[in-house]
């Protein structure tokens, strides 16, 4: 620690803030080096396996899980939720239209502005609990509504009308496609969504949370989240792992392919993650996922990541390299119907319950996150020169 | 530092992030013991006294003052991309009925987001310097637009089209009342504006480097920042010092009123800075600009700082509280004729240009900013229970 002229005692830490505790949380953690996450006290992973996405949601911003009659209660509250408000609807057409070269998270963005102003959502600290957790309900109910409506109208169709008798997961495939998607390939991305909404404190997570701690509302707070996700260091990276199973493109082309990247130093999309030194969990699962649907592509996948694992081993002896979340993630929406440029708006519509929970919890906090910065230009004060 | 069971080594700093430092920076510095803040090397409150508004945005941006002939043409450069795309015209409206409840910060809010997508904004880590600055002015050039077209569409009038013949300030009051402002209100709400570009590392400010430091395009920072700001704890408070003297009425209301709130341990709005341990020397600029122009108003305000002073020196002897710049920056706007549902947006468009030299500084660095929380929940992992 240092004392500067300012009145604030600054302190030193790694860059980027790594490892800088900024809040004690009770919804989740990961364990890179046990290579296990978890929600509240639940593996994430298990919870994935053996629930449904609005239990876990119920567990993020409830602290706990449902039981029976709980659970249903909440997937009514939140279902009924999902159709928007007419002044936000009749405003997607243009949203769309002018997002078409920013991409869907950058409708999303501000779509999301647009309702929670409609709504009038109020500053988190003028509010009590209760109307934060109704504002933060309606805010990631709408996400799927509003994600698959700009989808559609970037393409020229009309937007499809949520259905309440449908999971979170099935009915937001429903809304993409129009058509009743198979159960399979339900369950498949009602997991992927799972293991998806939270994890650790990511830029996103940790951008909500600075916003709401100025005591704004909960979309001032979410549309930030949006986006630091839209980064290409944060939520980029799905659909580049499935371009780079495309460029390799036939299994004898693998070894050749990879060990060019890897000695020219370039980074093999889909692989790698700052956190964990074991394989990732959700990796683990989604290639589960994917091998029960089978097929070539699958195939091929499993091929590619057992050839990259076993050439980073003999060019990069002792480095833990394996795939990330995003490699099967990317095979999995694949075999789900999923368009690419929907993968990460995707990973948005789980990643909205993490955001909310944090949210939550972030506003029960009264100190606002202020850091300070180091100024290293030139000496002031300098008189200013005169305007010629 | 202590080991925990993630990969990460986890560091304890103050609550907050309060002094710690997250970046090194070149735009500015705030010095509390001093009472003095700076934007690159020059004093602010010197520049707001001698410089044009667009002097000191291309100081920021571009880090240097302009000679006459780049002030000419950086005034040129951005008063001509005032003028809103059309599509982003065409949705304000909506935008403007839609945002009523919740505040013309939200108005701007999905504005600004939609600007950027229809712009086709890209992710700073794409884009070169140029690109990178041509966002920052453009986004930051059509605030005072969008501002005023909302709040005209709020109240049921015709937004009013921005002239490339006036000043940064003049415009912005042009297009609020569609009549020409007198020079001496222009040049008042000029230095004003001026003086709060910048100022150190506030919350919105490391909002928008947080989501910067992901690659995201420059909406989705701004978008974060203005969030930010929209909360009460950062942006909120010029009006309520205003409503204050309200309250207080006539100056022999002002001891009764005060010593109560004093002794009831109440905040006296528009009093007390968490880095000036000094007079806010924004605040003593603003007194002088307000004095200036006289009045009964004036008047009453400066006896209301006196009188406070004087009981708080009283009652809480060996504290240094003072006038913030919200107790002069609201009288001053008052004075301006600007309502004061447009005081913390004209402090927005001002703030826009420190939010854009700030990215632009971020973009220049590739780490992505993200720190850490600490899990204190129950110990974990427990089996999820199945499902009843």
């Amino acid at each position: 620690m240092s004392v500067n002229r300012s009145a604030t005692v600054l302190v030193e830490v790694p860059r980027g803030l790594a490892g800088v505790v900024v809040t004690d949380t009770e919804i989740g953690d990961v364990r890179g080096l046990e290579g296990f996450y978890h929600y509240r006290q639940y593996s994430a992973v298990e919870l994935a396996q053996t629930r449904p996405f609005e239990d876990v949601w119920h567990l993020l911003v409830h602290g706990e899980l449902p039981d029976a009659e709980r659970a249903a209660a909440f997937a009514a509250e939140t279902a009924a939720l999902r159709r928007l408000p007419d002044d936000v609807r009749a405003a997607l057409p243009a949203i769309a239209a002018a997002s078409g070269r920013s991409g869907p998270l950058a409708g999303l963005r501000t779509a999301l502005s647009l309702l929670g102003a409609a709504q009038g959502f109020r500053p988190v600290y003028d509010i009590d609990t209760d109307e934060r957790r109704r504002d933060a309900l309606l805010a990631a109910a709408v996400v799927p509504t509003l994600l698959t409506a700009l989808h559609r109208l970037g393409k020229g169709l009309d937007p499809v009308e949520p259905r309440e008798d449908l999971s979170y997961a099935a009915n937001y495939l429903y809304m993409l496609t129009g058509s009743e998607p198979d159960p399979a390939r339900i369950r498949a991305v009602e997991q992927y969504l799972i293991s998806t909404i939270d994890h650790g404190f990511n830029a996103s997570t940790f951008t909500a949370r600075v916003i709401t701690s100025t005591g704004a509302d909960i979309a001032a707070c979410l549309v930030g989240a949006v986006g630091a996700l839209s980064g290409p260091l944060h939520g980029g990276a799905p659909s580049r792992a499935l371009d780079t199973l495309d460029a390799i493109g036939t299994p004898e082309r693998i070894d050749p392919w990879i060990r060019e990247r890897v000695l020219a130093g370039d980074r093999i999309m889909g692989f790698g993650h700052p956190v964990y030194r074991t394989e990732d969990p959700r990796s683990r699962m989604l290639r589960e996922i994917a091998q029960n649907f089978g097929g070539p592509r699958v195939e091929f996948a499993v091929e590619v990541e057992r050839r990259v694992e076993a050439i980073l081993a003999e060019l990069k002896p002792g480095r833990e390299l394996h795939t990330n979340v995003e490699f099967y993630a990317g095979v999995v929406m694949e075999l789900c119907g999923l368009p690419r440029e929907m993968f990460t708006p995707t990973f948005a519509a789980a990643r909205v319950v993490g955001w909310s929970a944090n949210i939550l919890e972030q506003a029960q906090d009264s100190k606002i996150i202020r850091p300070a910065a180091r100024y290293v230009g030139p000496g002031a004060p300098v008189r200013v020169p005169e305007a010629a």
